[in-house]
């Protein structure tokens, strides 16, 4: 298939589906390197969209993946809104277990499908298009609109915060927006007011220099795969509390009105469990699934590493054991304080026969919005008006960590208006996006912008 | 590298050097199913040498990787002597590991580099090639001689009792003999009396029926890395023991007299601890080293797999994790009790929240040689010749399961004159045989068979 990238992107003459499936077409895979000029196509055609509907859009270059900057016509004394997203999209593999092809979408049971169809390719769109028409029907926005859609989200934006850092002058406003989030439940409007952090770490324990062979040895020599074992074991007690002596210490509590809300949502368990393919639903005694997400801490290990992996056996006595570790963060844990309680517990218990070495990964604050602040009001005034009903404010358990950067260096709030339908199946096979979210996305785009001016 | 299969084999123009270079650059890996090809041309050379150095030699189909049997010239009357040993070797990763690369036999400090070195290529070569210049310089052997020679031991042997049941008329013997086995010291000659059992298993846990994100479902789905440590943490004891209950049941006790005896063997800790790189050496409490490895059964986890195991950080709630087992079992342990045990223990602690899977691997009885047998008394004579000291009685750490169906099938005893030296690195980066083990080997054949044929 070739990309779009040489056609007219004409809003004029072209329908939102079709610029949709335009733009879906692109194969914009970040961590591919050989994507890399498709993705430069991808985020030309942004611009020239951009650029058609009435906007002053660049590629910019960042170091890596370009990103794709635009500006609505500037009016001095309006507000100045910043909508972020990006073009790039996950790997699409395993392939075969798709309906069809990833990068040819299509619609079945009023959804389309294809990879990026709600990460975000079908979000970010849905707000481009929202400004775009209602600049062609009034000559006119509300506010004074900025784009920053970028390139590497997939790949964890590793050159976002340096860019924003230099293009902070141009990228100033007074309030963000992005919809990269989900709904609570299909059609069921969503504030997302928080977002867990993230704390990362590998611990690696080492016993011989070498794997020996466990007959031989076996016995009198430790086993750092039993030893990582033994350790990774004391990270959760019996019933499924993180057991690391400290690690709850800086939890805030939920309040009732908390605890209250969370349980008003509509979140449907059985759904829920059918698409995980678990066979139940469990985690820290004493809260709800929901509450398990969103407002209590995780540990969890994400990978493991040792000795022999292939088929059969192989009677080896590793060398090495290794695990990845991720511990999902709520108000008021620090990242870097949860990571010297997992070493400090770790190291208690670190058997004398084995060496173990702790190398600290990337990691995030937990994110929470002040709920009551003019600009959650006016975003939840936009979101009933589209949807018809009050908005559930929702916790989510994933980590977005641009909205601390923006936080940190733009100084303004991010709100989270997520319009992923809870089975988009967003970087699985079948990712999809309901032709019903694409079309609300675009009126409340333009709601929003309205509600945002006066707020 | 090509292989040196359609190259002459002969014994008459080739030094014995060349002969187990040629032989060691085999990348014969029996586990590995794209070398079947390369299994059979080994094979194929060893049928080749042998009948050119004066034996009737079958490739002998297996259902499995063939075997090389090879009969010398027949004298009713003396007594038949069965050696036995292995073409086929472990797989050489880690690569990277390797001071030179593992199929391309290299000699530095008076020692031959190369997987296979001394397990089990290079001792088998010595008999052969024992054999061989024994016939070219006297026209006859002392004994009626008989090789089999399997390509399945580094895979549990799994064909081999089939094969030997089909052949059992050819293979009809008064002893076998075997080295296959470590020395206690290098140069320290050494008749290993007996062997530990094997028991192998893999624990397979799964939980989501794909990786799940660990931010949006960390928390409320259990994850089975998790529960997989927890579950290996119960296989010992805050002490070393193997906690499984029952495991020890049928341990036979050392014997005073046994225990007075190995702690009488030339073992130097300080050495053995220096060759494994492992920072102290540890076990069950109250046994020394040498007990631990010879008398003592253990529970090892050969290897560990589960999630994301590349650079960095993925943040996955992994779909599984699963783990290798092996149990090393000594008198009067039996496999498949161990294995009972061992999953009726993990069972009783499976979480509800994750399925489990038990795969049974290969097994093997544990093995003791009657040491006061003139068979026995005979190569500790044959030994003390070549070495010029008495041996030690060695009870070795691995397994051997094919002297436990000769003894079934076949009906008598394996004597295990083992050439390897404490660090030869049997299945590890940088196996080694040293030159004079190699040289010793091919005396010692010739003094065991006359030996043999007055016992």
């Amino acid at each position: 298939m070739t990309s779009p990238s040489s056609s007219t992107v004409s809003p004029h003459t072209k329908s939102d589906l079709d610029l949709l499936f335009e733009f879906l077409r692109f194969r914009s895979i970040s961590t591919n390197p050989d994507k890399a000029s498709e993705m430069h196509s991808c985020a030309d055609w942004l611009r020239r969209l951009l650029n058609e509907g009435g906007f002053t859009a660049e590629v910019a270059e960042t170091g890596g993946h370009p990103a794709v900057l635009a500006k609505g016509p500037h009016v001095p004394g309006r507000k100045t809104v910043l909508i972020y997203g990006h073009y790039d999209v996950q790997p699409a593999d395993p392939l075969n277990l798709w309906t069809s092809p990833p990068f040819d979408p299509v619609i079945r049971n009023k959804r389309i499908f294809a990879r990026g169809a709600t990460d975000n390719k079908g979000q970010i769109l849905a707000h481009i298009l929202g400004a775009i028409r209602l600049l062609q029907a009034e000559g006119s926005l509300p506010v004074n609109l900025v784009f920053l859609i970028e390139g590497e989200e997939e790949v964890g934006s590793v050159n976002l915060a340096e860019f924003i850092r230099a293009r902070r002058n141009e990228l100033r406003c007074d309030i963000i927006a992005v919809s990269d989030t989900g709904m609570v439940a299909q059609g069921w409007p969503t504030l997302t007011q928080s977002l867990r952090g993230i704390a990362a770490m590998e611990v690696i324990v080492r016993g011989p220099s070498m794997d020996l062979h466990s007959g031989v040895f076996g016995g009198a020599v430790a086993n750092p795969a039993a030893a990582l074992v033994r350790l990774l074991s004391l990270l959760h007690d019996d019933e499924g509390r993180v057991a690391v002596p400290g690690f709850y210490d800086d939890v805030t509590p939920p309040t009732p009105a908390e605890r209250a809300a969370l349980a008003a949502l509509p979140l449907d368990e059985v759904d829920f469990q059918r698409e995980t393919g678990a066979l139940l639903l469990t985690g820290e005694p004493g809260f709800t699934t929901l509450e398990r997400i969103g407002i209590r801490p995780t540990a969890e290990i994400n990978g493991l590493t040792s000795g022999y992996q292939g088929e059969g056996t192989k009677t080896v006595l590793p060398a090495q054991a290794s695990a990845k570790l991720t511990f999902r963060l709520v108000p008021c844990q620090k990242p870097s304080r949860i990571l010297d309680l997992v070493a400090i517990h770790l190291r208690n218990h670190q058997p004398a026969s084995v060496e173990m070495e702790i190398v600290r990964g990337h990691s995030g604050m937990p994110y929470v919005m002040d709920t009551r602040s003019p600009w959650c009001a006016a975003a939840l005034r936009a979101l009933e008006q589209v949807f018809g009903r009050p908005p559930a404010l929702m916790r989510e358990g994933g980590s977005i960590p641009i909205v601390q950067t923006f936080r940190e260096l733009l100084g303004c709030e991010t709100l989270l208006l997520g319009l992923a339908a809870p089975d988009c199946r967003a970087h699985a096979p079948d990712e999809n996006f309901p032709l019903e979210n694409f079309e609300a996305g675009i009126r409340l785009h333009q709601i929003l912008l309205r509600e945002l001016a006066d707020a």
